[in-house]
C-alpha cells in the first residue's frame, strides 16, 4: 500500500489561436488530431479572454498560431493560451509560429533601441513554453534567443521543387534582394544545382541614415530568368524595385520565391502591377481573398508543419526526416 | 591611480507610450520635465518600432502608459519601450500604468483560464521592469502579483472631495453594482462621514454559468440619492441596470462615480440615455470627443500621479503624502 | 546497443507533515496507499529534521500538511519536506495544503507592510514545489501568486448539502459577516436556490485606523433563520459580534458555516456561549479535543481532497468532477 | 526641461526582529542608530504581522535578527521582513544573522534527506535578500550556498583575546570535541601561539547508524589546561562527554570556548554540574536569565557587527579590518 | 479525434566527453549501451564543437566526463555538451563527473576570492543540467551547491575492501594528512573495525598567511602499518611529506589510500621515490602510462558508476544499493 | 537617530584577466587608472584561483579579458574573475571581451548542435556580470544573447580611416570573403564613398555538407585594388584563397582590413607567403611576436575602448561619440 503505480501515457493536443484557424485545422487533419475546442474572445475593450472547453492536464500541448496583422493582438493571444494551458496541467507546451514575429528586430541598429525579437522569446518562455517550432527565421540566430529547443523549419525545398518542375529548364540566377540576404541566395544555387548568384548592392550616404542613394546590380542577369529569394515579402517595396534594376539591366525574367507572405498594404498593387511573372510563396500567414492575384501561387506550408509536430511528439528526429531543419 | 572616484547623480527621465501622450504631458508639466523625445511608429504588418532620441544611460526612468483600446498594442509597446530602457542602461525602470491591463482576469473563474493579470505583471517584470506605479486595481492583491514594489494610488479622495462639494448637503447612499464591490462602497461611505450603504443582488442560475436571473436592492435608497461607486465603467451595462433597480426601488437621484472611464462601446450611448444624473469619472484612460457627453464629469488624475513620481524618485513616502496609499 | 528503453510508469507516493497525520492516514486510506515512512523530529532548539524512510525517485509526490498553530513551524516543516523530495530526486511535488497559510495577508492594507500570501507562494516554488492544492482560499486571487497550477477546491458543496438536508424547510437568509465576503454570501445564495442576502456593514472613522465605530444590518433578516458564512473561524470574534447584531434586528436563529476552523482562543468559549445554534465546519485543519464543543458539526474534507489527488495523478479533468473547482 | 537632477544620497537603517532585541539595540548605540519603529505581532493562530512605522523608500536595510528558539518562527519574521523591506523599495537589504539557522543540515548525511542550510540561503534570496552578515558559520562552505555577497566574521579573536588574558600563563592543550572541528582548533592552536591540539575520537558501529561505540582522546592532555573549542553549545552533551574524558585521560583543567550558545535544555544543568571550570560564548544568541550560570562568561558580539555594518555602509574593506573575515 | 495516446516510454543514452572515453567506454558495457557517436573537435583557436550524430530527443541522457587536465578545456566542453542536449530536446540532463572540478575552492579562504565551486554548479545548471552524479566531493557540502538532485557516491568500500584483503591482518593505523580530514579518517577506522586513528597536525604563523612553520604527528603510530587517506592526490607534497614525519615518528610501514588521482607533476616522481609501500587509488581520473609506476594500484570506479546511472534510469534507491550513497 | 545619511559615489576600478595584460595597461593609461592588483595563478591541474589585493565593495567594477587562445582557460578566468567580484560587493560589474569567444557558433547549423556564443552570455549572466563591452560581433545578433545591456562598438572607424589615408587616391574594390560577409562590405564601401564591391561565391554540393566545389568572384575587380574585409582572421585560409581568385581575376592589388587578428596557425606563414599587399588589423586580441611579420599593421583598439568605458562610468551617451555604436 506504499504507491499506485500505473502507466505513463503521453496525448498530443493541438489548439489553435484565432489568428489563421484554417492553418491549424489543415495541420490536424494531417495528424489526424482536431484543435481542442476553445471559448475566445475579445472584451469590449479588447482584453482577450481564453478558456479551453476540454481538460488539457497532462497533455503534450502544441499551440499554433501564424501571427499576422493585428500582430501585438495575436503574440497577446498566444501568451495568454499558454498561461492557461501552464495553469491547467499541462504536461509540455510547444509554440508553433510559422511566422515568427518581430523577427526584423533582432540586434539594436543603432542605440537605445530594443531588440524584440528577443524580447518575443523571453515573453513566450515567462508565460511558459517550453518549445518553439517555426519556419524561416529572418536570422537563424534567433533560435539561440530562446532558451530551450527550437526546431527551424526550412519552406526552401517546399519552394525550390516548384521552382525546379516549372522553370528548371530556363537559364537561371538567383537575386538577393539586399547584400544582407545573399548568403540565403547562395544556398538557393546549390539547392538548384550551381546557377549564378547576384545581388543589388545599395549604397548609403553615411551621414543620412538609411538613406539609400543608389542600387546597382552585382552579377550576372542579363537574357537571364531572375529568381528573387527572401524570407519575407512585406509591402514588397524592395523586391519591386529590386525587380525593376534586374530588367533595367536586361534580365528575361523576374520571378519570385519567398516563405512568408506578409503582403501589407500596398504590396498586392504593387506586385499586380510589376513586371514579375509569378510569385511563389508559403501559407506560413494567411492569404486573405484581397491579397490574392492571378500571378501568386500559394505553396501549403501544413505538410510540414505537420510531419514536424509528429516526430517532436514521438521523440523522432526532425533533423533526419527535413534535410535542412536544424 | 587606483580608481576614478566621482560624484554620483540621479535624473530622473519620463517616457511617453502613444496610447495617451497628453496625460503623459500634463504629468511631465507638473514635474517641470518634458516627456524624452521618442521615434514610436508602427511597421506595415503592425509591428512597433520605438527609439529614443537621447540617451537613457544611467536615468531613473519612468515609462507612462495608460492602456486604451487597442489594449494588446499599448501592452507591446510598453513591453518593447521596457526593453529599449533595459538595453540601453537606464538604471532604474518604473512602469507608471494608470489602468493596469487584464485586471479582471485575476484568477480563474472556472477550470483552465488564464490569470493574465498576473501574466501581465511577469510579463512587465521579464521586459525589465522594476517597479509599478498604478491607480485603483480591480483587486489590491493584483499588487502582489508583481515581484517588486508597486505604489498603488486611489482615485477615491479627488471623487470624494468633488461629490461632497456638490452634493454634500444630500440624502446620500453608497451603491455597490455588485456583491463584489460593497467593500469599496463601504470605504466611501466612511469617506462621505457614514451614509448608508446598499448593494445590488445577482441571483444566478447554479445550472447556467453566468445566467443572472433576478437583480434586487438590498440597503436603504428610498428617496435617496444614491452613488454607485465602482473602479470602472466598460460597456456601462452593470451601471446602468443598477441604475434602474435603484430608481425602480424608489431612489430619488443616481451619480455614479468611478475611477477608469473604458467606456467602451455603447457605454457613451447607453450613459447619456440613463436617467443617471452625473457621471464622474477621472483620466486615467483618454476621453476621446467621441465618448464625451453633457451629464461627464472628468477629473484629472495628473497632480496625483506627478506627486507620487517626485516622491518615488526622491525616496520620500508615498504612504504619508497620499494617505490612501499603501 | 545505441540506448536502453525501459516503460515509463508512474507512481502516487503520499507524504504527511506532523501537523494533522490524522486528516493524511484519512486521504490515504480513500486513496488506497499509505503515507510513506518517514523520520521527522526537532532538535532540541527547534529545527526540524525530515528523512523519508523509503527511495523517492522518480515518484508524483503528494505532501499533506494542516498548517495549523504553530504556524511557522509547519510552513518551515513543509519547506523542508519539499527541498527532500527534489533532493531525492522525485519527478513531481504536489502539495496539498487544505488551509492556505497567511492568505489573509494578500495584499499591502497600507504602506511597508508585506504581501505574506504572495511570500508563502514563493516559498514553497523556491523549496521545489511543482503544484499546489488547497480548498477555499481566503481571496480567489492567491492562486495567481503561484507560478504553476494551483487547484482550488471548495468547501462550500459539502457545507451547504448539510445545510440543506438539516435546515432545507426554514426561511434561511444568508449572511455575510463583512462587506468583503458578499460574494461568498451570494455564491450561497444560488446554491440554496435563492433566499435572500444579507450582510454586516461596518462604519469606520476614517481618522483612526482599524476602529470600527458601529455595525448595522443591511438585508432581510427578520424572523429568519440566518446562516453566517465565511471561509475561516479565528477566534470568532467577528462572527459572535454578528450574531449579536442579527439577533438584536430580529433574526429567528443564526446557524454557521465555515470551511476552516482555525478556532484560536478565544473561540471555543465564545461559540459555545453564543446564541448561535450551530457551527458547521470542515476538518481541513485539526479539531483538537479541547475544541470541540456540543454545537460543533464537523465534516470531513478528506473524500474531496482524495478524489482531487486521484484525478491530478490520472491526468484527469478536476474542473468537471467538483463543480466549483478552477 | 529634458530631466530633473538630484544628488544620490544613501542612508543606513537598521531594523530589529523580535527574537533578540537587545542585541540589535546594542550594536544600534555603537552605530549611532536606532532601530526604526516596526509594529511587529502574532495573530491568534500564530501567523506574523510587520510594519514600518516610517518610510523605508530607498534605503540601505539592515535587519539584525537572531535566530534563536523557536527557530521557525524568527526563520518567517527575517523572510515577512525582507519582503515588507523589498515591497516598500528598500533599495538594498542586507541580513545580519549571528547565528545561521539549520547550518548542521549543511548537507545530507544520508539519502531522501533535505540540505536545509541551502534551504535557508533560497528562502531569503527569494523574499529579497542581497546579502548576508554573519558569525562563524558551521562550516565555511555555507557561505556559498547564498547566491550573493556573505560577510562572515569571525568571534575567535574575541574569544581568544579572552582565554590569552586569563589563562595565557598555563599550559594549554586545545581540544576539538570531534574529528569534524579538528580543522577548527588548529586554527586556534596558531592563535594561541602554538600549543598542542588534541580531539576527541569516536568509534561507531558501520551497521547501526549513529550509535558510537567508544570516545579516547588522541593527543597530549595529561596534566595540561584544556580548551575544548566548537562553534557552537546545543544540549552541551558532546561537550560535558568530552571533559569527561578529558580528565578521565589526565587533564589538569578544563574550559570551554565556544561562539554560539543555543544551551537547549539541558545544556545549562549539565555544564552547572560538570567539572568544567570556565565557559566562554559570545551573544550571537540571547543569554536569557534561566540559561545563566557562574561559570558561564559571556562576550559581546555587537561591537564586531557594528563595524561590519559600517563597513559595509561605506564600501570600506570589511576583510582588512577583522583579519579573520572573509 | 480529440488527441492522439502513445505509450511514453524512457531510453537511456550515454555521451562521453573526450577527457577521458576510456572511461565512459566501461561504463557502457557495465550498462550495454554504447556512448552515443559524437563529432567533437577544437577549431584552430581552441573553440570546441560538438555535435551529435544521432537524434537525442526525448533521451535520459548521462553525460560522463572526467575532468582532468586541462581542466578548463573539459569543463567547457561538458557545458557545451549540455547545451546540445538540451537544445536537441533531451527530457533529463545527467551530468556524470566522477571528479567534481574546483572543489577545493569551496569557499573564501580570505576575502575577495571566488567561491569557484559553487560557480561550477551554477554553470552546469544554466547550461541545462538537471542532476549531477559524483564520486567522494572534496566536502560533502558541495552537494548543497547545485539546485537539484546530487547523487554522491563513495569509493571508500572499493578501496577500503581492497585494503582489508591485503593488508587485514597488519596492525593498521588510519592518519588524516591534515586537520580538516580526521573525520574522513574516523569513517575508515569505522569502515576497518575501529584500528587507531592519528593526524598530521600542522602549526602556521599567523602573521604569515598559510606559511606551515612545523608538522607533527598526534596519535599512535609507532611499529603500525599506516595507511593514509585523503579525497585526492595532486602533486602529493602534503603526503609525502606526511610518509617522512610517520616514519620519523617510527612507522612500521605506510600506504596510501586516496580516490581521485590528479597526480600532477612532480607526484609521480615523488611517490616513486618515497618510502610508501603502495598507492591505492581509482580511476576517476586517467592514469596516463607516464603516470604509472610499479607502487600504484588503480582499482576501477566504472562498476559503482554504472550501477548508480542504471538505478537512476530506473528510478530505484540509490542509497540502499551503495550503503555509503548520500 | 533614525538613519544614518552619506553621499553616494561611485568609483571605477579596472581588472585585467592574463590573457593580454598590455591591453588592459594600454587603456587604463587612456583612463587614467591602473589595474588593480591581482592573484591569479593555476593549479598544478590547471584550476584557475583569483583574489583581488584590494577591496573592490561598492566599486563599478571592469573586467577586461582578450580571450585568446587558449580560449577555455580565459572563458574560465573570466567567470571567475566575476564571481569574486560579485561576492566582493562589487556595485555592478561590466565584461569587456574585445573580442566575444565561440562567436561563430551563434545557431544551429544542423541538427544536435549547440549554441555557444548564447551558452558564453548566459554563463557571463550567472557569474554575475550585468553589462558586455565588446566590439565588431561576428553576427550583431549576438548582442540580443545577454539578458541586459550590450555596447557594441565598431572598429570600422578605425581601420577604414587608415585605409582611406594610404589608399584613397587608389581606385578601389571592397571584397567580402563569402557570401555571409557581403552586408558588411555594403558597410564599407558606403564609408568609403561609394566603391564598388565584390564578393566570392562558393558552391557547394547540397549531399556533401561543407564541401565546396568552386569559387568565383561577383563584381567588378580587373585592375582594381581589392580590400577584403571581414570580422576575423583564424588561420587565413579563406582570407588566402580570395585573394588567389581575385588575383585571378585581375586584381591590380589585395590589401585585407579585419577587426580580429586570431591568427591561429598557420595563418602567419599562409600571409606572409601569399601576394597580399597589407594586411590591417587592430589588437583586440594579442600579437605576439611569431604572429609579427612585415605586411602586418596593427592598430590600437585601445583609446575606443577607454573612451567607451569612461562614458559608460559617467553614464553618458556612447552611441553620439562613435557614431556606429549600437
Amino acid at each position: 500500500m506504499g504507491s499506485i503505480v500505473a502507466e505513463n501515457r503521453k496525448n498530443l493536443m493541438l489548439f489553435s489561436g484565432r489568428a489563421y484557424p484554417e492553418l491549424a485545422e489543415e495541420i490536424g487533419q494531417a495528424l489526424g488530431v482536431a484543435p481542442t475546442p476553445t471559448a475566445a474572445y475579445d472584451f469590449a475593450n479588447g482584453e482577450i479572454f481564453v478558456r479551453y472547453k476540454e481538460s488539457v492536464r497532462g497533455s503534450d500541448a502544441f499551440v499554433v498560431q501564424s501571427i499576422t496583422s493585428p500582430v501585438n493582438t495575436w503574440v497577446m493571444e498566444t501568451l495568454i493560451m499558454i498561461d492557461a494551458l501552464k495553469r491547467g496541467s499541462a504536461k509540455r507546451i510547444t509554440v508553433v509560429l510559422p511566422f515568427y514575429p518581430y523577427a526584423r528586430q533582432d540586434k539594436k541598429h543603432r542605440g537605445r533601441e530594443p531588440i524584440s525579437a528577443r524580447l518575443i522569446a523571453d515573453l513566450l518562455k515567462t508565460a511558459g513554453a517550453n518549445r518553439i517550432l517555426t519556419v524561416d527565421l529572418h536570422t537563424a540566430q534567433i533560435q539561440g534567443f530562446f532558451d530551450g529547443p527550437v526546431d527551424h523549419l526550412f519552406a526552401m525545398d517546399t519552394l525550390a521543387g516548384y521552382v525546379e518542375a516549372k522553370y528548371g529548364d530556363r537559364a537561371l540566377t538567383v537575386v538577393a534582394p539586399d547584400s544582407g540576404r545573399v548568403r540565403v541566395g547562395e544556398r538557393w544555387t546549390d539547392r538548384l544545382g550551381g546557377c549564378p548568384l547576384a545581388f543589388i548592392h545599395k549604397t548609403r550616404d553615411p551621414l543620412k541614415p538609411n538613406q539609400v542613394v543608389a542600387n546597382r546590380v552585382i552579377g550576372e542577369v542579363e537574357g537571364r530568368t531572375c529568381i528573387i529569394v527572401d524570407d519575407m515579402i512585406d509591402t514588397a517595396g524592395t523586391i519591386c524595385k529590386a525587380a525593376d534594376i534586374l530588367f533595367d539591366s536586361g534580365a528575361g525574367d523576374v520571378i519570385v520565391a519567398t516563405t512568408h507572405a506578409i503582403n501589407s498594404d500596398p504590396a498586392t498593387e504593387r506586385l499586380k502591377n510589376s513586371r514579375i511573372a509569378e510569385v511563389i510563396v508559403t501559407n506560413t500567414l494567411p492569404i486573405t481573398p484581397e491579397k490574392q492575384f492571378d500571378k501568386l501561387t500559394v505553396l501549403s506550408i501544413a505538410p510540414l508543419l505537420a510531419r514536424a509536430i509528429r516526430e517532436v511528439f514521438d521523440d523522432g528526429s526532425v533533423t533526419t526526416l527535413f534535410g535542412g531543419l536544424s
